[in-house]
């Protein structure tokens, strides 16, 4: 792709009157339509051996799932400024494959071993290195190639960003922000690793990280790259970074909800997950923070043990459904999201992008999944 | 980093007459002083809070060391067609960067406990993590913040190189190339994790991988990039292609040689690092190929023991040696460098790029560390 690559036309015209649900559907269609194509050329080009043909499906499996919520929030950004465009949909697009690499990778760290409703990658590598009888730790395996199909994802995303054909001009202007977001990518995880080592950490230390780690890299980021692609103003840009760092911490106290709350059967992820993990998360430690008297005395019993059994995190559950911690965190969710939508309420932008803001702030902070 | 940036000025003319390994040690100072300068900035920018204080510290001290051999190779591309200049160094010196990402994921997949004469990035990471007092696994941390170390590595070295002042449009070019070759690391890696856990590899797999993983990445790509950069001829590409390919391959023999036969002291890694993690090296497969009789019966003993205590390792050495494994690969070494020299011998290149190239496949093939 070269430096001097013009935008691609205009693909198809805004359909008039097209219901934002709709739209956001549509868009997330070609995403992932993208993103196929693109891991597909990619394989072709590089894992065209036997050996490698695992890493091949594992990629492709897990870049085709997914809630495509990080490419949603950066065309909204784009639309702020300007039309809908192939280009912008391909650039969006990456921000799914670096989303791929950090799951991966996260998954490894945390030992997490579902993921999108199917085995976590690490889990499917060791599953084929126990199915080929290699010699070696099937587990350890899993881990190393999941790094690697992480690697892969990370590089191929900045790959389809460059070559998503947005011009140079553009791309530019976005290179340094999305090298410091991947950065804070990498360092967030990082001060989330030390949170959980620390037998207590202070909740303003959880929210730092979150809000870090999580909320900017889902929210903030992407709407900024996608903005700063299209050449939105100052103006627009701080606005938007109001709204992203709102939106975004309701989006991760919705994660951290389910992480306790979550339906297994919708989430795709094991009930209790994140109790069982001992994971430092705002619900958690802000529950920690709040527990009195018998409450209190119960979850320190609950958190010396060793290992705790399905029983012992339903009680887990139990208690902190009757200490109010649902309705407090449901209501500081609340409370986010109508800032996020006051900060674009007077915002320069177009009346589309004023749609998706408001539809995106609303499906992803009242999800179940 | 604008698009547009130009070419900055020659930053010393070049020293008529000036002996090129007196050249190649000024370069290696230079770019040395660059990633130290470049680390340091991003440490500042990203690394901010105490907690991430051993991030940076872990990093900063991994970059300070090496043998810079990427960047002289990349530096080397850069002069067959183009005058030493400032921003040819700091691209060059982005290959430093990449090549500690590379070194601190391959330390956690193999389990390397020393790398350039320290304590591994994970090792310390561990270290410090049980310095903490801190709960869950020293290990496992140490493992997780090395791969995240990594993950930083990686993205300031793609920044460090699209920050480094060459042009947009030689930018423009060499971004695909760039892209491929991390590619190609990343699947090389995963290739040698699936051969290290066959039983016994073929040796053709073994050297392909040694080929696309090792010699490719260390000599071949780095030639082709700075070459690239700086509008090198299509002539001049498939001459540095034949020669990094020859050079690649000897360097990669050398340092499978080092794995067996090298000297602890100097190598910074223990002594027969290869044989007791049942590395598949070009070396160890291939004397497994050679072995013939009581040499073959005794090698099947070794390879059967589930730890191979230091007189074991003593005696695979010692079984190696007598049957002349190190000689044959001696003249393999030798056979590979003057193919390479063979290769830029006619080609349309300055006199400097190619006492530095003959440089080069001399030393970085007749090494003791």
């Amino acid at each position: 792709m070269r430096c001097d690559v013009t935008e691609l036309p205009v693909l198809a015209s805004e359909r008039v009157g097209e219901d934002v649900g709709v739209w956001c559907e549509r868009m997330r269609a070609r995403v992932r339509d993208t993103v196929t194509d693109f891991v597909g050329a990619r394989c072709r080009e590089h894992l065209d051996v036997p050996e490698t043909a695992v890493l091949a499906q594992v990629i492709t499996d897990f870049a085709a799932r997914g809630k495509y919520l990080r490419s949603a929030f950066q065309l909204a950004g784009w639309l702020t400024v300007e039309p809908e465009r192939r280009a912008a949909v391909r650039a969006a697009a990456s921000a799914e494959l670096l989303h791929c690499f950090a799951l991966m990778q996260d998954d490894v760290m945390d030992q997490s071993a579902v993921r999108r409703g199917m085995p976590a990658a690490h889990v499917r590598f060791a599953q084929w290195h126990r199915y080929q009888g290699f010699s070696g730790e099937s587990e350890r395996f899993g881990e190393s190639a999941a790094v690697l199909a992480a690697d892969l994802c990370l590089v191929w995303a900045e790959q389809l960003l460059r070559e998503s054909g947005v011009s140079a001009s553009a791309l530019a202007r976005v290179m340094p922000r999305y090298a410091a977001m991947r950065s804070e990518l990498a360092v967030g995880q990082f001060r989330d690793l030390v949170n959980d080592s620390v037998r207590r950490p202070a909740l303003g230390d959880v929210l730092a990280v979150a809000r870090a780690k999580s909320g900017n890299y889902t929210v903030r980021r992407p709407l900024e790259l996608g903005a700063t692609l299209a050449g939105a103003s100052p103006g627009v840009l701080a606005a938007l970074a109001r709204y992203g760092a709102a939106v975004g911490e309701a989006f991760q106290l919705r994660d951290d909800l389910l992480g306790v709350f979550g339906d297994p059967e919708v989430t795709g992820k094991p009930v209790g997950d994140d109790i069982r993990a001992r994971k430092a998360t705002s619900v958690l430690v802000s529950a920690r923070d709040h527990a009195e008297g018998a409450a209190a005395a119960e979850l320190d019993r609950l958190d010396a043990m060793a290992e705790l059994p399905a029983a012992a995190v339903a009680r887990y559950v139990e208690i902190l459904e009757d200490m109010g911690t649902r309705e407090r965190v449901e209501k500081l969710i609340e409370h986010r999201v109508h800032e996020g939508l006051a900060a674009v309420a007077d915002a320069a932008i177009s009346p589309r992008a004023h749609a998706v803001l408001t539809h995106l702030a609303h499906s992803c902070t009242d999800r179940t999944n």
